[in-house]
């Protein structure tokens, strides 16, 4: 199921997501991606949270960066979070993160699956997370 | 039940721990006194793990650190870690970090308790881990 | 020199952030109070960049916290920044972290001092700082 | 110029690696292969360290993560890091970290570059690190 819904989201470099090169530590973007998976769900009217109480888990199985230009300390960073694709227990998520000049930084890609938290197997993504979809 | 049982255990400061002062970022040692915490327990043959794995957590109630000189990227530091009473259901444990010249960056102090996991009610601690300390 | 200007801020627990017991990591407490230090510093018009920019580092002396109840996954959290006062080159910072139900998890405190990255010596804040709290 | 150096490093999952799913957070691996990398340039009587002190800086250009098991809390991992060409200015690392029954957990590979602290450019290697794998 091809999707392409995109959602911006403004994230601040904090002091401690620095390193001693002056920019952005490389480790930190994953959850900066993180949020913004998070929050492209939200505006979806969808949550994370809500899903680990429904039993449904959503690990991460492949994580690509390319890293393009430093964020820095105190930059007002925008995460734009596409999600893609559904196909069968996976959904494919493609970033680009831009600073406060709309330069890219970054651009990634992360594939996520489905799991019952009871028997710990992929699953279908829930119906009323497809549904959601539908009303794009 | 004053303790003072005290162990060493060596750590090295990791890039990404570093901030863009060129030091150690001064949020990133709770996480190294818990190291010191853990190598501690482990060295009297008890473990986190094993405890949670009974239904026991150890939360931290308090924390205190002085930051009395900064550590640097890829420094050996030395965690020493004292666990110096228990009083009830309440855990005490006192910090150092040296670097390698033997200089002292960080004095420490924190307060943990036991705590069931299926009640979330403060709990005596384990008579197993209480024995530990007779063997001293 | 009695200061007592407070701001509010408002932050997420990142995925991240957790930790296996399901509650925000104790460690990870002091980069929010940072976030809440750079929050309550630019809204009075400064910033930690500038001071930095203009040879001026502000690293942490001690930090003391009070663990009172766990912070969660997604919880929206609002940091209550205080600056409390400023003596000789030292600046004191007070805390207070609650819950989207006002309930108060943490207590805390910071003292930093302003220091000249030339000579590595504390110093007097800089002037342009400490007016801002004249027009006050 | 292909090398297929490769060493391996132990590293304990830390507590505040985990999180609420109970695994350590994917985004916490970045770090290990920082460490990974770092040690396997020590073990070749190189470090990260004196290069950035002579001027050079290795910046990370790309990242790819396979995540094939979950690795817990207080398992101690190693991480196989292997030097497999340096081409231009570019240094190639691909590493497997594996858990104490041997069990493999990540794939990853990155790729960095040799950048002049004054120009900002990229640059050759430094000969003296060159000259590390004619020894070999």
């Amino acid at each position: 199921m091809e999707i392409n819904y995109c959602f911006p989201y403004q994230i601040r470099v904090r002091y401690g997501e620095t390193d001693q090169m002056g920019y952005c530590y490389y480790g930190n973007y994953a959850s900066y991606l993180e949020v913004g998976r998070v929050e492209a769900l939200r505006s979806l009217g969808s949550s994370y949270k809500s899903m680990e109480n429904e039993g449904v888990m959503l690990p991460v199985l492949d994580l690509q960066i390319k890293y393009i230009r430093p964020a820095k300390y105190d930059d007002l960073l925008t995460i734009e979070t596409c999600i893609t694709r559904i196909e069968g227990s996976r959904i494919f998520f493609e970033y680009r993160i831009l600073n406060e000049k709309n330069e890219l930084l970054i651009k990634a890609s992360t594939t996520l699956v489905f799991v019952s938290q009871e028997t710990m197997k992929p699953i279908a993504p829930p119906t009323s997370f497809l549904s959601l979809f539908n009303h794009e």
